[in-house]
């Protein structure tokens, strides 16, 4: 009860059970993903992305992530993802403040709920002047919505402007016990797929629809296909009028039908300001993770007053000309960092093209300058950074991780060395293929043939592999 | 001299004085990004950036930006820019935590120097089992190389992985005063296009080579083609052997000279760890800001005791064998809020075309169905939704800001209305156009004539001016 009255309680309970939750479903494997899953052991992702230099952690900062070049790849590349999808579905990306004043805190109901999990914050007396500021205390951010409620509130809505959608990627703290700390899965600082959609009633089922239509395709395209989702309607302690929760609830039973998803109706359990509708995904080993979660709320509008100008015109009373939006807190991913944990596991990985922090590694079979120039060559043509004007890379470009291993080692050795990084082609390049000026390449998901192609050959096959996000 | 220890101190005094160094050098205009500049009357960037809803400010976070919608776009343009070049210079982004302990910041110095200007983080003592974590205080980070030098010691280094170059866009927070904060220019919050390299003494110069090179074409290609360079040489308290200092004096003046810029010694007035170069830039009124910064830094590699090994082999001794790295500090822009801040009044809110965060604007003239069709057909096949694949729009495309303007008021008020709004391109859709399946475009630097074509060449226009940062 303590977390009732968060928005994005859900999402901190998910930090919570994480990984504990392992329902053992048997083990799908996206066939797309792999080629010989059935061999591969499973790992925990902590020593994957060790072995593949993701991300590390330090004492100096427990419960933060810090992430590596490799990991920052596809942390950016999710976020991208993300970002592209939500121009074709209206999300806008807003920037917010890390700290917030302790009377917004309180304005939201965080403090007096949540005191404990918010990290206090101050500043120096010497530097302040102002008498005022001087005892000021801020609370280091553990979720956006307080902040996209005073951004709501900036301006006169209207009720054309809804649904007005904001999304946000900033980084949340919230205060975890040091000792309940673990990889990638617990941590005291994480970053969401954050997204807020202020609605008037009559929008939820449409919203709601076409967020559960984004979360099932996003899931299917990363390979998992089994998601469950539940629905949680009002307990007695409720606010808001019976007459919205009807109208939300049946909203959101209407959306997931529509949809076509397996539903299950948890009567009464949803939280005191809104139902919600949270959604299980099912991974390559079976294991269960709560992730995606859409909740309504029809609290913090009123905690902070929010309002748009209905289209009853002039003429109406002021309750007919302004009324209060619904809000939707909405994650697909949850917090990001987690589930790059759990992605890694269901990869074991193997790093889909499109995600892949490493696209190709480049062996040549000597050193000797013509076959050094030409892997030289092949590096510039297939990463794109041969396509320089200006000075500069252009910004409608695609680009591509491509590496040369050259060192002196042998090409059995190199070849092994390249593998433990996942790289999703192997090119070697010898006396033949400079001659030629083809490639032997092999594609990690069919080792046993090699291929032989021209630089324009393989990058066409970079280019159809992002296009159909392979 | 409080400040002395910091690496960023330069760019800390940048905050402070800011847009107070109004030196009137003649007005320069870009003949790029302006057609018509003369007629232009100077604003302040926060009158513009509230007619273009680019950001917001709060008393609930003093000194932090909330970025509205259109003024992240041009955040993000701006951060994607440097990523891309960033491919091609070897930089590698990371992602390192907010908070540190104390004692982080005790190891690098800047808590003896700098603590009134850090913000100190607590947890609740409620929630901590952990004695010894129970009462850790943290510093919300001020900036990044204290994170970096960690980051470079989890890893045994060799000379073959330098120079290794770290890069890192991270919010930091330095405690100003309520009273000093003002628009973009005087924040508590800021980030910075941050970036950290760790080289051998040799490699000094032809870093140091590259990264005025990058400078000066990127502030050419943002017309600032008037930069001023002033190298600062060793003061008296230095840390760090003369012949160290004098190899990296001559090393900087190299670089300088080889880019053929024009520079300025004042001799002693480097930092006590290193030497640096600070860029003066003009913009198009004529003021002077110090933007990117260059530092040398001998004495975080000490603190932090980074190493790396030599080529020197197994029969040296340990001193031969083992080397401490000279650490760069770079930042191109500076803080990023503050460089938004100078670059909407350099280029009075008109957005060259790449950075824009509204490509155009389709006014339909009149809201008839086929009219109407047209131009949401228009809209999305040139704003790039039409490529939708698989549900989701692919990565390797360039997408576009196309807004329609269609509500009832007349055609030439919406026509104003859009122009205080700084659209790059009008396009004008009636009867004739559905009927020819062409538009009226016209281009914001020629105002004055309108030129008809089909959308697959204004597309093509789009695609040209991103590729050539126009």
């Amino acid at each position: 009860m303590v977390l009732s009255n968060f928005g994005w309680h859900t999402s901190k309970l998910n930090l919570r059970i994480g990984f504990n939750n392992r329902k053992c479903c048997g083990v799908i494997i996206h066939p797309r993903l792999y080629s010989n899953a059935s061999k591969l052991s499973f790992e925990d992702h902590r020593v994957i992305a060790q072995r593949q230099k993701l991300f590390i952690t330090d004492p100096r900062s427990p419960g933060s992530t810090f992430f590596l070049p490799h990991g920052a790849r596809i942390y950016n590349r999710l976020v991208d993802f993300l970002k592209l999808q939500y121009r074709l579905q209206g999300f806008e990306e807003v920037m917010t403040p890390m700290i917030f004043k302790k009377d917004l805190w309180e304005r939201s109901g965080h403090w007096q709920n949540y005191e404990k999990e918010i990290f206090r914050v101050e500043g120096s007396k010497k530097v302040e002047e102002n008498e005022e500021e001087k005892n000021s205390v801020y609370g280091l951010k553990p979720m956006n919505c307080p902040g996209h409620c005073l951004l709501y509130s900036h301006t006169e809505r209207s009720y054309r402007d809804l649904p007005l959608r904001f999304a946000d990627f900033s980084p949340l703290h919230r205060n975890e016990a040091s000792g309940a700390l673990s990889g990638l899965t617990r941590l005291r600082c994480f970053h969401q797929d954050d997204g807020h959609i202020f609605c008037e009633p009559e929008q939820i089922k449409s919203e709601i629809k076409k967020t559960l239509h984004f979360i099932k395709h996003v899931y299917s395209l990363l390979g998992m296909n089994k998601l469950k989702y539940f629905l949680s309607t009002r307990p007695e302690d409720s606010i808001g009028s019976l007459e919205t929760w009807k109208l939300s609830e049946d909203a959101l039973k209407e959306a997931l039908n529509d949809n076509e998803v397996p539903w299950v109706l948890n009567e009464g359990d949803g939280a005191f300001y809104g139902p919600k509708i949270d959604v299980n995904v099912a991974d390559a080993r079976g294991k269960w993770h709560q992730t995606a979660t859409i909740q309504l709320d029809f609290h913090l509008p009123q905690r902070f007053q929010l309002y748009y100008r209905t289209n009853a015109g002039g003429s109406s009373t002021v309750e007919e000309n302004e009324k209060m939006p619904v809000l939707v807190h909405r994650a697909v991913f949850g917090s990001l960092e987690r589930f790059m944990g759990i992605l890694i596991e269901h990869i074991n990985g193997h790093w889909p093209f499109w995600l892949s922090p490493r696209h190709a590694v480049i062996l040549p079979i000597n050193q000797s300058k013509p076959v050094l120039e030409f892997t030289k060559k092949v590096q510039k043509e297939l990463s794109g950074s041969k396509q320089v004007q200006l000075h500069f890379a252009p910004l409608n470009q695609a680009y591509y991780y491509v590496d040369i291993q050259a060192d002196a080692q042998s090409l059995g050795k190199r070849l092994r060395e390249s593998r433990l990084l996942n790289y999703n082609y192997e090119i070697v390049i010898g006396e033949r293929e400079v001659q030629e000026q083809v490639l032997s390449v092999t594609d990690r998901q069919d080792r046993k043939s090699t291929k032989r192609m021209t630089i324009d050959e393989l990058r066409r096959i970079f280019e159809e592999k992002l296009s159909n996000y392979e």
